[in-house]
């Protein structure tokens, strides 16, 4: 009987992993893909718009290179960053970490950076994957609101003046869940409070070359480039089932995140590096791209004209430039039983609680990503989405 | 002022991460790839042995499957998983996660069940990478001894006895560094340890698959199913730059592997999971297998003979019957010069010390890798060997 006790407590998983708050879209995986069933829930492209064409063309190639299939570099395929550095006009005291999808990227950012306790800001609401990385390295995590612009700036800055905050995480394009992309003036303010009060932004940026319609601001990181990390990721641009994405900033703190990258996997694997390369050096990407993001502007355009024509009185939403997702903040009712009730009749959407951290209080809205479902399935999503939300 | 100070104290990086141990063969690897540097340093497979031909025709078929290239499970891919779990007839109450190579699992592993200060178990000397994780999640690390036939189990059992061992790392197939092979009785007698103490046995196998001499003896975590996790790697027996590999245990434990994987990078690439499951379950797998292990059989055996003839009274091995590495122990000199000589002759070799934790006191050995080089160039690397041991 002892043995058996001393047998359970040893075998208990970290107290830290215990307490990892859940992928709501992993936990409806199996309801949400069921038969029948559609889908405004997850953040996937649309298959249909992957360059398969190319990649058939690229994959041929790599089986005559053998060294793609030998030990790499743990930064990453040489001949990738160098182009990536030159089309991003990197500086030349930063450098760049290839990684698995930028959530590796996250990941290995807060492994490296924090210790348990240390303090990490984040709008609210905020990315999901963001809130598990920090939670796993025990991070204290902050809030501030969120406007149409941007983060609460007055709110920001009396956090950084009153709280020693190492990171401030931020998806200022396009964000994930509400679709917000920040004005210049908020761009602008975020890099300097994170000089002025030496914060390390973390700009993740896996939507910011979906932009459909108004002018490329800059990003933030670019005007703090000694003070911020940059993630950036293929999954949106080329096709997600690749995980590749990269991290880029000073040096000393890339050459600290390989430290762990080693630790972790030793290096993202070659072939698909090469394979990502040689997609996005050739002359029509730019044109898959093109292609890609009017598509998702008809998409977006689709859904928001049945949003407004079958359940205006239900909810609002603002409009979006880019991105994937768009945030319908409801009039009345709960969005987890709503979005209960939308899998039972068989569409599947986001509450608003995952993207807040611990006891946030959450304002009742859904998440709807419109890059995924067919425009032929739009009409019946729509309808399913009003049932369920009259049923409260 | 001030605001400098404040600023530096917040960039520093983690605690576990500063402390943690470097990999000799990457910080040595400018010198060791210079033109004209021989290599008996590495881990790596010989590149001439790569499946290449079956996989380009495996790569001409992926880009007809634009759902290899949609986000995919995190578990992995579901066809791979159940190759795999045939193969090795895994009981029905455990399962599989597909990882970026073995690396990534002992990694995660490390994550998921390791709180600050837990007590993992190794062989001294020990794999640096699984030093690596362990280190980075603050394990206080025990070692015993091991002997020509595996750990010493008496020494391990007064230390499960005594201390509340958390997890045993073992490496029971040609282990790296030494080559050693635990014998049948080894075996069990650690298998009853684990199951009496409640020890988590984690039996690393990357070079299970690499016997070229004598008979296949039980993996240990098949004599305790239920108190092991076993991870796999197919680095050495496809090509490491894949970074593909697995582990398996009891579902719950491989569930919470899961949540943590997920929060790590969402799931491994699917392309190459689909590439790996495509070469390994055609019938010309084994034939590539049997012809590798004997082209690793006869760079053993040249090797072995050359050390014999040119260097007898300098050191001596003990013969091992699969894997890629010896263990050869000086007669006199300090490995960590002896390796530095050695790097200036153009020869790359990797010291003793490197494999020991901490303040461990490491014999004087050198690690040599029989896989890489090419057998034309051994007789030029012992003569280079020799001149380095001879300085001291």
């Amino acid at each position: 009987m002892m043995a058996l006790q001393f047998q359970e407590a040893h075998m208990k998983i970290a107290k830290n992993v215990q307490n990892l708050p859940q992928s709501y879209i992993r936990e409806i995986l199996k309801a949400a893909t069921a038969p029948g069933c559609l889908s405004l829930a997850g953040g996937l492209p649309a298959q249909e718009h992957f360059p398969m064409e190319r990649l058939t063309k690229i994959f041929s190639d790599i089986p005559d290179k053998p060294e793609l299939f030998q030990y790499g570099e743990t930064r990453g395929y040489p001949a990738l960053i160098d182009f990536l550095e030159n089309a991003r006009s990197t500086p030349k005291d930063h450098s760049t970490l290839i990684t698995n999808g930028s959530q590796q990227a996250l990941d290995l950012i807060a492994r490296t950076f924090i210790d348990g306790g240390d303090i990490v800001a984040l709008e609210a609401p905020s990315y999901l994957g963001a809130l598990q990385v920090f939670s796993l390295c025990q991070a204290s995590i902050s809030c501030v609101n969120q406007t149409p612009t941007g983060p609460d700036c007055d709110q920001l800055e009396s956090l950084f003046a009153t709280q020693k905050v190492k990171i401030f995480y931020a998806v200022p394009d396009f964000h994930n869940p509400t679709g917000v992309c920040w004005n210049l003036d908020t761009r602008q303010k975020v890099a300097q409070l994170c000089q002025h009060y030496g914060v390390l932004l973390i700009e993740d940026m896996p939507y910011r070359e979906l932009r459909f319609s108004g002018q490329t601001l800059p990003s933030v990181s670019s005007l703090c480039p000694d003070h911020s990390l940059s993630t950036a990721s293929f999954s949106k641009v080329a096709a997600p089932g690749m995980r590749l994405g990269y991290v880029q900033g000073k040096s000393e703190w890339i050459n600290a995140l390989i430290r762990v990258k080693q630790a972790s996997d030793l290096h993202t694997n070659l072939p698909l590096q090469y394979g990502i390369l040689a997609l996005i050096e050739h002359p029509d990407f730019a044109t898959h791209l093109t292609r890609a993001r009017s598509a998702y502007q008809a998409k977006y355009q689709h859904l928001t004209a049945l949003l407004d024509r079958e359940i205006p009185e239900l909810g609002q939403y603002t409009q979006v430039d880019g991105g994937m997702f768009l945030w319908f903040e409801l009039q009345h009712g709960d969005d987890t039983s709503i979005a209960q009730h939308a899998l039972d009749n068989g569409i599947a959407v986001v509450p608003s609680h995952v993207f807040y951290p611990g006891e946030f209080s959450a304002p009742a809205a859904l998440r709807l990503n419109f890059s995924h479902c067919a425009i032929t399935d739009m009409p019946e999503a729509v309808t399913r989405l009003r049932k369920a939300i009259t049923q409260g």
